[in-house]
């Protein structure tokens, strides 16, 4: 059997049909505006979210910067959990690209609430930056996996919109979120003034996200991705992927949430484990006994081809993807069970 | 009796004698590095914490603003305590002047640890910033005057020097902190690779504050001044005052913790304080009982011409500072004990 | 008889009348807004200029990158003449504070026109900055005091007003070139979008320049200054010093220039000078002979007590001033005849 | 016959073969470095040029702003063209993305000299910025495809190393310049700390470009690369076509640059032509006579299925290209002739 890779839903490769609508795709000079392939993922991923326009990006990351850029400026400050991929797995982005500064909240599983926000907001003084935008990620990823529904975020955003915050959704695994919730893209794309969604994670397209938001959100992303450099040429091959899985890969990631409760239910039972985090959707995170060294368990599980991530002290993370088969999660029980 | 002003010791007003010394200064263009009374108080200041050159900047939001630049570049983090003056009370100038991220620390009173330190500093991986600065503020503000000993310091700058990182202090309060520790400047002034040190506080002098560091520091510092905007003329005038502060004004500050701490045991025996935090130096903080009303309050106080500052839910502060007498002290504890 | 120093107009001194009005100023906490001689001289300089609010500021270089900073964002624009001061002179200010690019004008004797500044403003396309500052130096330190009438700022207002772009004016002598044009504060105010008037300069007070605006752009560069670190606490005892100036020697800065004009008459009798700039204000520049040193030629110079600037190659630069006295003159025009 | 597109050398789309690379590339988590294809196309570019190492992007964009980020701070300046691609056509980036200066020099089609250079240098004085990196663009697109053979690019090199200035090669179109001066990529890679290779132009791959130079500047530059988002997953779709280009679409480009030359000719004897730049590569740029509208010409063009650009007042631009065959030169030279 082949190498089990549990370190992150981003390891997917192309299925053989995706790969096929890849290569079939028809191209353009997307920096001229014309790849129609590029155009037409744009177009329907917006509109599955109900918003006017989306841009392709290179990856995540640039998405949710050049979000964080189009609602700030230099005296501003971005609001979000303490534990947020912006904050902290975006190369200090939010200082480096749009020299905003940031009020974090300690959070439950990476969630905020209006309460924790409405205390982040400054006066109107001049020894405080400006608070601009409010950025939620759902699923949580430093959260294992946790979620909010549409009825959580209405009262954010109403907060929001009466102190004139933006609101942005990192949306990496937006749709692990909506398939848990059984809520629908637009359902939760009403609230938002952006939002950034990731084709290469659950999704299993092998590069890109799709930024979305207002026309006028999406003509001056188009500058920002410009000057970051994220402007492809012949795009289409890899927009295409995205297409393909927006429209084949949605409703499986059920079985991934489904694994992933199995994977918790057995780490449960393991004596080294001192918690585990309820796998609300693709995503298990867990405790190992403080007498296990994290590193000599990762790299027992290594010797057993199974691949995993450690996550904070004492901690180990199991992301579930669509490579990640249900032999794979037969043989990883086994081996968690054995050691 | 003249107002009673309790908000800050940023109100004093040069005394007579200040004054005078102000006047005779001798003057020249300080950009051409031509006024010789800025170079003394530079260089005087520099000598007494053991430093080699000092640069005379019109504030401590510029000082403390220069020495982070100085620290860092736009891929850096900067550790401090989550109250920092120069995370709170700066304008968001972390990330609008040096594009660095920060790493905040809930710290007790406004100190941090070695051991919180070490927590903070970022494993070599492109998805984090580089960890690069640690500030400490010595007294704390928002810590309600609490101030570090040379001992407590000592593991910080190894901790530092151990990792790379720079060590700089905000020494807004500096001289608090020496004179109730009873330790000397060169005795802090060793563990720092920068210092800001405030002269128009509990100094007495109208404007202006001091960077401390090495020559090649200093060096930088003068380019980063200028391209703040932050050279000035005719300085010497106000340099006079810093010096004649420096030579006056720094065994009074005992009287000012004094008084302090009268208020502090005042202000204990009073039935609508639910809290006083210990007043270590010249600053007293006070949380109200939760049906008081702080403005309410504030308001009350000034009918009798005193006035404070409201600190965070609940909590009043005062500062007091050499424009603070025994006279007012005794009118303020008579209206504290009356309301 | 004492050093003749014709570096430049930053170099005066306080006169006695000047010191009396400075330490007799009340003063006050302007970082709170409380110090009255700050306000009125804000209030008094906006009035002057016919603008609605004014800023104190330690420096010209600050109130120009202010300026700058209000009027741009990180993909902005601004233009200016090759040779002005917020390009060539502020440590790549524009850069470093407000992230801007810059289309740069060879401009005549530093004046531009509005049909070059037309041909810089950029086409709305993403490869492009977006034009955003037009920003006018008068007079024009590099072009040797050469001056903009109001008759020539009109159009350029106008222009700027049809394609969306701000107006700034560095007025670093601005009064010089008042004074030279006959012509009245509000006359040229009442094209600019936001005015830096320096103090320190022709004025002779020690410290400072003046931004001024509309209330909005005064109430968001308050934020700046902050940021920037250049609020002061009781900076009152600056600014009486610019009330002095502007009550006091505004209109003796013509003998200044007929000053200049002498100069520049003795320079083209000397036949080691290849070539003078007609002395429009209070600035002379003028071309050594190409077998000339130009290091030497100011070694010569200050060997007779006389101090002057190099300025380019085969360049020097007098500027007088209001410690540049009539016996002073006599005494340059004898040692410049000599050698 | 199809569109012939003479707009840019950025529309041509993979060939079957080259395609069928694509397709078959073997791909990793590029972002966790386990992208086999993509390391193979980094180090095979790397070892061409003589360099060290190479990192692959979305875009020339990105690795002409990654190098400019990777040799300079914020108080520095960049040295270049008045016309060069990263000033003109990066959207601003060398302010937006490093807070850097320019110094812009007026040279030949888009080439500069070591005198030019040297006079660019700044001394060491805290009004300037610090000169810190000259930049090269080869071939000039402005320029009109004009080159820098090895022996024009020494002496600057030497200026630089003697200076303390890094050196960068924007080659967007050096493979051009390569195959015109009939030297090496090694020969040329030797004087530059940086290179970026464009991957999407003449070479004829859909996207991307590389950055070459030291293991510690791609060490860096991977930093940077993520903070900007440009770090893709499984991008070896996107690297094989590189590696399939480098190894099958250098020699050819002697065509494109035959064929420019034939328009060249043809232009020469167009009545309405002004002027035509020599076509040293495969970039045409000529002059409309006065009376012709460019807007009109253009849409004449198009008529006939030609598609050009406009390329400032009255001048237009072709670009040849592995997408312009014999027939469609054949055809355009007919069209020129007759219109």
């Amino acid at each position: 059997m082949n190498t089990i890779d549990l370190r992150s839903d981003t390891v997917t490769k192309p299925s053989k049909a995706m790969l096929e609508a890849m290569f079939q795709a028809e191209t353009g000079d997307d920096v001229y505006g014309e790849d129609p392939t590029v155009t037409t993922l744009e177009k329907s991923c917006a509109q599955f979210f109900g918003k006017e326009a989306g841009l392709f990006c290179p990856s995540g990351t640039m998405t949710n910067q050049i979000a964080i850029k189009l609602h700030t400026e230099p005296l501003s400050e971005v609001i979000c959990d303490l534990t947020a991929h912006i904050y902290n797995y975006e190369g200090g982005g939010i200082a480096f690209n749009s020299a905003a500064s940031v009020c974090l909240i300690p959070g439950e599983r990476g969630k905020i609430t209006p309460e924790q926000i409405a205390q982040c907001i400054r006066p109107d003084n001049i020894h405080y930056p400006i608070s601009k935008l409010v950025s939620l990620e759902n699923t949580s990823n430093k959260g294992g996996g946790s979620y909010y529904t549409a009825a959580e975020i209405a009262p954010i955003a109403e907060l929001c919109r009466a102190n004139n915050l933006a609101l942005h959704l990192d949306g990496a695994r937006i749709f692990n979120a909506l398939i848990a919730s059984k809520e629908t893209p637009a359902q939760h794309g009403q609230y938002f003034d952006t939002i950034s969604v990731c084709l290469s994670k659950g999704l299993g397209a092998p590069v890109g996200s799709v930024l979305l938001g207002t026309e006028a959100h999406i003509k001056k992303a188009l500058r920002i991705r410009k000057v970051l450099g994220g402007g492809m040429r012949q795009a289409g091959y890899l927009a295409a992927a995205g297409i393909y899985a927006l429209q084949n890969n949605l409703d499986r990631l059920a079985e991934d949430h489904a694994r992933a409760k199995q994977l918790e239910e057995t780490l449960k039972t393991c004596s080294y484990v001192e918690e585990t985090l309820s796998a609300e959707t693709n995503i298990v995170i867990f405790k190992l006994q403080k007498e296990i060294n994290p590193d000599a368990f990762l790299a027992k599980l290594a010797e057993q081809n199974i691949l995993a991530s450690g996550f904070g002290p004492q901690q180990i993370r199991f992301v579930t993807h669509l490579d990640f088969t249900d032999d794979m999660l037969e043989k990883t029980i086994q081996v968690l069970k054995s050691i």
